[in-house]
């Protein structure tokens, strides 16, 4: 196997056979030691992180394969914390689609003078660039589609398709009495040019509440897991 | 007349039938001396800048009521450098349009892993917040529908009327050999319930280029009103 990219999170290999494998790493986003999945450094590294991403990963993928939607995964092995999963091509250099239940975060620090922190959002949906650099500037339809990022029809797909698995991961959340502020989805292009949801869904890409306190991602895996 | 708010760059008051006075004054908008229609504080000083400010204007708003497209506009006087224009309320706290015919300012800050300095953009229109202390966040019209800043009915009304004027102003501006670059326009609602263009169009709230250099503010009143 051979490594293709080292990441905050996780680092990602080629096999031979053309599929890609993700090693889930102990680190987390955030600053100086808090944990926020908004953030763009690693801001504290916690033992059993990886697996706990691994684990919730899983669960989340292979439900959404049942209902039918398309993702990248096809396995994952916990004992060497990885995921094996299909190749696919990323919007520009990395897009981030994000849906809101809640205001809070980077949403709060832009549209504080329309909104109180942690009002109801209904599922909005907006996208963000991937660039550290810039501080991953949000984006526009318009401006996704002027730059080539995306065709409008693909737009309309990433946020038909963002809303429906975010429901589905709230749903999910609700069931042990934890409620979903936000969420952070990647997709990419299969090589069959299909839109698929890649990257993960665990504690490290979401802000879920429990009792109206933060839930750790150590913690949510823990509580959405349990039998 | 009565004092109602003291703007950047003007000082607004109330007349007692009912319009307002802009008086203009010689501040623009930039950093340490340097002009920039993007800034958010007063960068100079310039003898002469309101009153150059308010020729323009006065050029542009009756060259656009000429054409019928809705502006505040009633009349001025050169002497007192004020304006006199009809009552509108502004969309949430302050909205401003964007109309960029090449890549600069902050939307290359934003925007620059896609796009490089000086690239045509075609008139690509954007809009942005007025909040000094959150830095005029970008804001789409998703974003604005749901925080209910405006409709989706008066987005695309805002934008196909900051694409006809901004044309116009291009337009003019060529036929002296300037290029524009952008410009940011502001709307507001009349008492009859219709979209006008309000505030200013000037070398304050726009970037023009000749020959590949900037034109101040000042220079651009005199290139584009001698005979």
């Amino acid at each position: 196997m051979k490594l293709k990219y080292k990441g905050k999170t996780k680092d990602v290999y080629e096999r031979e056979d053309g599929n890609y494998v993700l090693q889930f790493k102990d680190d987390v986003t955030g600053e100086d030691g808090v944990f926020d999945p908004g953030a763009n450094t690693v801001g504290l590294s916690m033992e059993g992180a990886g697996k706990a991403g691994l684990r919730l990963t899983t669960f989340f993928f292979e439900k959404l394969q049942e209902k039918n939607i398309p993702t990248h995964y096809i396995d994952a092995n916990m004992d060497k914390q990885t995921m094996t999963v299909k190749p696919a091509s990323v919007f520009g250099e990395g897009l981030e689609v994000i849906c809101r239940y809640r205001a809070v975060g980077s949403f709060l620090r832009r549209y504080g003078k329309y909104a109180e922190e942690g009002q109801p959002l209904d599922g909005f949906i907006e996208m963000t660039l991937k660039d550290d650099e810039r501080g991953d500037p949000p984006i526009s339809k318009e401006a996704l589609v002027m730059l080539r990022i995306l065709t409008e029809k693909e737009y309309d797909t990433l946020k038909q398709l963002t809303k429906q698995i975010s429901d589905i991961v709230k749903e999910e959340l609700l069931k042990k009495n934890i409620e979903l502020y936000d969420i952070k989805l990647e997709f990419g292009r299969s090589s069959d040019g299909d839109i698929i949801l890649i990257d993960e869904i665990s504690g490290g890409n979401m802000r879920a509440y429990k009792n109206g306190e933060p839930v750790q991602p150590l913690e949510l895996e823990r509580l959405v897991l349990e039998a």
